[in-house]
């Protein structure tokens, strides 16, 4: 039979986006994972190569995101078709951008087309979750769904999922600040309370209510007011030595606001053009630079397409 | 001197608008109170006649909301002007209709006109928050804030306030049922649990969130699916002996769905129509009597104008 294969593209997702905690997520235009799948005649599902993980990731079929999501896919679909998988991580793992939700995404984004399976980006959202938990041990859909539909969602619910698409203004940007600090996303979630208040629960949901009040109608005050997490921040800010400091450093050179983006060590900061978003990389990553730490910076709109065939 | 006299309206309001507790209130187009201010030669604020209250509330000056409300806008602006004041209760005191709110709104709102003040309805909120708090033993603008502003509000911080417009669908009715049960709101607080899981924070924050999200797009399908308390609705819900079946009935009867309007006893339902607002009132109240309680309805659009003059 003719080899067929292709190469697809998946964004990095920006998820806990302020008082969104494990409700909303966002994509970005970069960084994100390559995947290229090929038809094979072994009927079985085989990872080939994977490159830029620093030999972090298992080759193993049954223990990678991509794979498992593929493989959850092929199962569902009664698919008995051989493929290759090549994943090419293009960003750091343990970043706090939806590492594997980016990989899981681009896995059955990718399978999909290859075989002509025609599924909408809804069907396809179980399988990639399913590749998804296995990084992330529980189902969590605020790096997945934004990776696999693009922009800026609210996940409401699980039971069934119902994910809501939020308008964003044309003009925000995000500049992504990602240190070279290891946090334990293990150690990320232990730190934090298991209980809060009556206040705790009022001023969360103000907010997270506020931002998408901020985000439907282009306030951008409104959106930097909003961007306070009251359940998650302030104990995983301790995890960046730095991150009060940055916070400040990021106001005087004009963002509307930053947050932790997902459970760290990334950094995401809200502006309104590309030009304050491109001083903000140089100027926050500069000063992450001088603290000691190694850092990477990326700058992008909401990525409103989600995953794309690249060749 | 010539006597100057005034008579306006200010609307009822629905406060802890399902996810928004303590966050979220709209002012209705009826019922609402009714103040009637005129100068007098005494130099002092005296309350001259309460209507429709049953002898509930005090005739003292200083322990009256609308009074108290006037006062306090009186002292800010040095007014040595006498004000009689004539207070008429168009709705149950205790209602959860934001009775006290809308007395304090209808006093400082006729005085403003009365004296020619000019003060903008954001001046004088505090002074009618100073009112409300007499009433409520603390600062909750959830009710004040609608009836004086009109419109759906989100109220996301008190330090400083920060009071949020929604845009509100057209279409979209709400249908009041204020059935004849006393809710004292000192049980009705401390029947309120004071710590709450993560869990509880990311489903009230999440569906706060997709409230926003529903009324700024128009999607009652969103509105209806958000409408969910976490905090309050369960366990106030005991209070009133009907309430799960008076809710399956609503949403039977063609309702978006329905929740406790502040600390109860009274309902709100919303609906995309007046004709469907008018049916839920009739099959509503209708159902509220067969329990064997008094029961009174109204039907609403969400009022956009707040309080306004009527003589």
């Amino acid at each position: 039979m003719n080899r067929k294969s292709i190469k697809v593209f998946a964004p990095a997702s920006v998820s806990n986006v302020g008082p969104g905690f494990d409700i909303m997520g966002f994509a970005l235009d970069e960084p994100g994972d390559e995947v290229v799948v090929s038809t094979n005649d072994s009927g079985k599902i085989v990872i080939t190569d994977i490159t830029g993980d620093n030999g972090k990731l298992s080759r193993e079929t049954e223990n990678n995101t991509a794979t498992v999501a593929i493989k959850a896919l092929c199962d569902e679909m009664k698919i008995k078709q051989g493929i290759d998988v090549a994943i090419h991580k293009k960003m750091g793992i343990g970043s706090g951008l939806g590492s594997s939700a980016a990989s899981a995404v681009a896995g059955v984004f990718a399978v999909n087309i290859l075989l002509d399976l025609n599924l909408s980006a809804e069907k396809l959202l179980p399988f990639a979750l399913a590749g998804e938990a296995l990084a992330s041990g529980a189902i969590h859909a605020d790096n997945v769904a934004p990776s696999l539909f693009g922009g800026f969602l609210l996940i409401r619910d699980y039971d069934p999922v119902d994910i809501i698409r939020i308008p964003v203004p044309e003009k925000l940007h995000c500049t992504i600040i990602y240190p070279d600090i290891e946090i334990k996303t293990s150690e990320a979630r232990q730190i934090l309370p298991t209980t809060f208040t009556m206040k705790d629960v009022i001023a969360q949901s103000g907010n997270a209510a506020a931002l998408i009040a901020g985000l439907s109608s282009g306030n951008s005050d409104l959106i930097g007011r909003s961007l306070v997490d009251r359940v998650a921040e302030p104990y995983r800010a301790g995890l960046l030595p730095f991150y009060d400091k940055l916070k400040k450093k990021a106001a005087s050179a004009g963002a509307i606001n930053c947050n932790i983006s997902g459970s760290g060590p990334s950094l995401f900061c809200f502006s309104n053009s590309r030009k304050k978003a491109e001083k903000l990389a140089s100027v926050l990553g500069e000063f992450v630079d001088e603290q000691g730490y190694g850092v990477q910076t990326y700058v992008s709109k909401i990525n409103n397409l989600g995953p794309k065939v690249i060749e």
